[in-house]
């Protein structure tokens, strides 16, 4: 009996059928590229939150969604149905992987311990389905940001007792992921930043929220909860100033803190296009930096100023992520792709869940296959090989193993005349290269 | 002797060849799309300015270009080696139009007759080389923005002089468009906008500049000039305010001034995106008020605030160009695609201009492929067609023939229960459409 | 029995008691400036919605308001309570005007009749208010965007049922327009816009809206309702595209359908922004049009892409608005300042709603005073005259009077030499003039 | 005899005459504020390349100012020239620091030996200038962006030459910043990002320019010359994406490659804007990393997206930079005030040169009048300690000594009811704090 109405989506391999239906035509999970299957690649993960309970408000609009659950009116009712719900979605889309914040699976009680015991409810209930269908949990997170009484933050709040209360929040969120075997837990600080600088000790709000992380990857060892632990930047939203702007500045915190051995970054491509810069950007830096841990897919529209959190679908951009994450070798020791995604308002239908869906699954696993032939063909490899050859003889190399110094290098150039510097130069060609991108995603994708 | 070192621009058709070359996978000028020749859809023109004139430069940096009239120093003899160059280029390339400003040609003298007899020895030559290469102008235009004179305004300007040279500039401008045939007359109001409100009246410069237009008409008119006349839409660059801010905004002007039955409108994409618009949106908005005259091919970087006028490669935009295009039956009576476009700094070498002009045309004609291709199967029309149904007949038929009026909508809805209301509207599925987009443009340029 | 807990705000003049508090020190209603009352120019008006609806909620939280009627859990017994603390605020504040929308006031039942009773039982008793208070409405509106029906828009909802159902919410609320004797009647096309080109005919939804306000209009002269007729423009939000996107889009579409008559405009500060526009450049482009109607007063935060309806503080830009309002004449023939804003998330409690107003209406009274005294010096009257002087006579009088043309400018200028043309051209000193404003901002109001 | 016919701008302190002229109201150098001299807090230096090289040159448009050494046609003697003009308007301005870039002083020479020997004589002209004058230099630094050679960066560039090149010429630029006793020396990557991420080693380019850096500091100790080393940060411009992209970003970089120590930052308000942050931000953000260095004074226009180098004029603005100085103790150990500013491209006048130094100046003074007397109010402070005196004691201070664990936290809140939580927060009143400084800023100046 099904609650969806669907059938499980197949994998139909790329078809000359134009118009998209339920199925794949791109995601087939056990296929192997670049050596690994494309389920281990792509680790697809649903969230909870977009998934099964967003109404699909907007700051102006009640929620338009329809879904097979609103017929229980008790608040925990609902939530054991979600549960249904979200096991048969899984089944039916062919997902590995869910993630979900502790606020996401049942209400709130007067005080935690009631809250707790809510939770504890649904928890049971997952847990059970996880043990019949091997549903594996990406991540799980606290909302801490939702209740009023984090109207000033939660690890930076200025008030003491709210410091405390998130503490013991995250205290028993950290048990939940133990239990449901979470490979990750992840931080987003959605009320951490200031309104205004007139009123807010910005390096004693930091300071709070480092020990708060400390304490809590402190208790995570306590326990045995051997999750990997990610930070998520975002700019901009709910905060007007969020002190995790993007990847560059969290890197910067968690250096100043000493957390940048124990915990890495969760990445969004419409957080980056918030910030100013590509979802690309995002993952080098992380990866440069040896801190990429894993990923939300989802897209923005860049005429916008805020999240919008749509499902990926432009292959521009997941070809480039999927070209980072090949260069990676994984997108991190236990990430995964998670679709922090959700239908537009007037995608109001259940079924809209799964289009959703398809589309990005799909559009990461085109964007996969064109970046691993890019990859085997050394395309880019070579370009980028010849680019910086100078660095590899003479004094390129004499720069790299750091035997020269600016007295030897003035002898060396000093009397070069300019049109000899100049020829020390090549171009770069750019705009073979975006035509030579739009070959591959076409002739990959044909196949 | 070819100056360029390349052999004609060939047609190869789609290759599993997937490094991009000296070759057009999908344009191919005497194939027939949706009735008509790819070369009669698309009109593609060169734009002098930035293939011929361009150095390259950024504000902070000198010019990196290299091209092969650089021995010249004298500026005429540069000038008409230029010509040379660009002809030999258009032949390469396989393109049948070419744009210009005045001061794109020519060196200015020390007044306007002497700048306007060296502007007429290089069009004596432009002339002779359109007799035996059958080339022609798609549009010529005016510069009066690069002269220190205009820095306050041409047909703006609060300096009655500049106006006064600013027509007669324009005066022989438009002689030279009868000469050469142009088929468009363009006028980018480079300097038309306020630096600060405090010290203009917007007013009285629109005003002086609308008696501007009507006198170039007037003048264009009496010397049997019958060129279509278009306004380029641009916000904040050079001006801080321009007043062409958009399609919208210039069509609100032209209404004003009673402009708008003698003038079009030619579109940008990336002065579209600087508007905070898609080019498909200010494509729309001229094509729904009759006013889409021609179209500039460029694209920009969302994530950045400028006009970088890159070679347009993103088929996503393309195809959404071409899709309004074809709804359209042609760009507009005589308008064309005009590559406004220039090599990145880094791609300084003289045959980054080809790479860049193959990936702009084949990028435009893979675009009006796959949209010819979802016009032919009516994937749109059909969604369109069934979308706004309710207005075919009953109470949506008479809102439509203006046969009702509030009292009695009243009276038709007053009762309806919320649910049944709910139950006219019906999901978008926007994001199946999104997929159906990637799958047209997968399968079209595969075939 | 004082429901907010506050003394009437008092007109304490200029102190030099430097912390803000339940006063005002340039808000004096009855002292005259230029030539009329200080209320009579500015004409404040509380919005309903902000100030007693508004529960402090954001995309990622849920509301931190706290207010007094707070305590009733009915929402008719909630609504009718608001309306006594309501009319207290009014009192206490000391402004002559409000404005709402219909939903602002009353819940929702099954149907509109239901909806309507509801509506008006609120409406007597705010009729009933007016008499003993003599408070006026600035303007009331139709609230056509939160419900889900309107998903698709409203006037440009694909679905005819849904448009019936606008008519006849949007006819009752011109009733209780004239019921309340509202001066202005304002549309805001909260869901007018669309999410994607690919399945919307904008034609015909803008052709469908048109129709709507040219009913809206008729019915209101039925009735002999004569408010001032409003369109306000908004970018982006909460549609990714809306039509009205500023005033020059909003002036285009008002020509185009024949509106321009009928209607005029009512602006907002952060609206402008959104769109890339100062709100001085608005006005201006409003009054340049003779379609100046109203003014929605708030400010943005410009590192921000969306609305975030703060109160006006920025001394700035209410000189630079009031200004425009002093060259205008006044606001618009029926039109005031009404606060489409509300305090920050972290001021929630009941007495911010009186800082929040406090800080808006003393701030645009500052203005006034400022801009009042420069015009009285005519400090940026005389840079104006001077900077356009050239167009009074010769060649610039002929040009202005239509006697000239481009033949005749063409000799005029044609061997004036580059040095003679550059010294047409005279600095316009603008950073002398940025010191001038601070100088008279600080000036005007230490008096 | 004058070279710029004006004469010494003398302090006349808080006129009631508005209209600004050659004069300061509000910078008076050695008043002592908050303990020390306006001239030891402020610092003021003009910058050389926008006051005395700056042609007012924008992307459309050939430069428009006049100045009185145009006429020497000999690159040398303009370049000697100019040296007198700087000197002379230092004096006549009453600013005690200069700053440079070596590009700035002299042309070119086709061998960086030739070049070195341009730069010097002009040095030797400026050395014997700062020995009669008693000006100091801020800071110099090496122009390694405007020559088509850094087409892709210097110390990030992919060839080795120019690296060689760009140590080379930064060498004699750290000997001529110890001839001038240039207390600071500044690096700005102007070349340093990269265009497109698909043809980049980002790490190895980062490795790279850390390793200049380090040469750069070694070579300098080496030299004896012991100037405070900064980095700028600058996102954006010239490059699509640059690498020091903004303070927090610069940090993470100084970090990972071990340059904290010895470098800190110089940081601008304009490029502030366009990270998307306000300069406040930036200025708070390296104070709290203790890595403030040194100013660079302009404002930006946030409705643009480039960089446009106004000269400061908003109180706002100024007002909130001195705040965070007077809380630093000072800009920085060596730090000043450098006007990276220019006029707009109408104020082409040699005195807009002045007028735009005095608004920028002035601001900047009254920015210091107004922050000192809110501290020394204690405004802030005292909102400030209040909102944070949760952690003085009980809980808080156990979190604030680390003498707690998330156990202990749980067991502290876990039966504390959602009213009791809520009551822990209080309103920010951010309103208020609004006013407060508009009432600040008003009385403060008027004195």
């Amino acid at each position: 009996m099904s609650i969806w109405h669907v059938d499980k989506v197949p994998y139909v391999g790329h078809k000359k059928n134009l118009k998209s239906g339920l199925a794949f035509q791109y995601y087939n999970p056990d296929e192997v590229i670049a050596g690994k299957k494309m389920r281990d690649w792509l680790r697809f993960s649903v969230a909870y939150w977009h998934t099964f309970d967003q109404r699909l408000v907007d700051p102006f609009g009640d929620g338009t969604a329809m879904r097979p659950y609103d017929k229980y009116t008790d608040p925990m009712d609902n939530a054991l149905a979600k549960v249904d719900a979200a096991f048969e979605f899984y089944d039916k889309l062919g997902v590995d992987f869910l993630a979900f914040h502790d606020r996401d699976l049942a209400p709130e009680g007067d005080t935690l311990r009631e809250t707790n015991r809510n939770l504890d409810k649904v928890v049971d209930k997952i847990v059970d389905y996880q043990k019949t269908s091997g549903m594996k949990v990406l991540w799980n997170t606290a909302n801490l940001f939702t209740n009023p009484r984090f109207l000033a933050g939660a690890g930076t709040s200025p008030y003491a007792d709210i410091f405390a209360y998130s503490a013991a929040q995250l205290k028993h969120s950290l048990e939940i992921g133990k239990r449901v075997g979470a490979e990750n837990y992840v931080f987003w600080g959605g009320r951490e930043g200031y309104e205004s600088l007139w009123n807010t000790d910005m390096k004693k709000e930091q300071e709070h929220i480092a020990k708060f992380f400390h304490m809590a990857k402190d208790y995570a060892n306590e326990i045995g909860f051997d999750a990997q632990m990610l930070l998520e930047p975002k700019p901009k939203e709910p905060m007007t100033h969020q002190y995790d702007f993007d990847a560059a500045t969290t890197i910067a915190f968690m250096k100043e803190y000493d957390l940048d051995k124990d915990f890495k970054l969760n990445l969004e491509g419409n957080h980056a296009n918030l910030a100013g810069h590509t979802y690309q950007h995002e993952i080098r830096v992380a990866r440069d930096a040896g801190l990429l841990g894993s990923l939300d897919a989802n897209q923005g529209d860049k005429m916008l100023g805020w999240d919008i959190d749509e499902y990926p679908s432009n292959l521009y951009e997941t070809v480039a992520a999927m070209y980072e994450v090949l260069e990676n070798g994984g997108i991190g020791p236990r990430g995964g792709l998670n679709f922090d995604a959700k239908p537009r308002r007037t995608s109001f239908e259940a079924n809209d869940l799964f289009y959703g869906h398809i589309v990005g699954m799909d559009s990461f696993a085109a964007g996969l296959r064109v970046a691993a032939k890019m990859k085997a063909d050394k395309v880019l490899e070579d370009i980028v090989a010849k680019r910086y050859s100078s660095y590899n003889s003479g004094i390129g190399a004499e720069i790299e193993n750091g035997t020269t110094d600016f007295k030897q290098l003035e002898q060396y150039i000093i009397d070069k005349p300019q049109a000899e510097l100049r020829a020390a130069t090549a171009s770069d060609h750019l705009e073979q290269i975006k035509d030579t991108i739009n070959h591959y995603i076409i002739d990959t994708l044909s196949k």
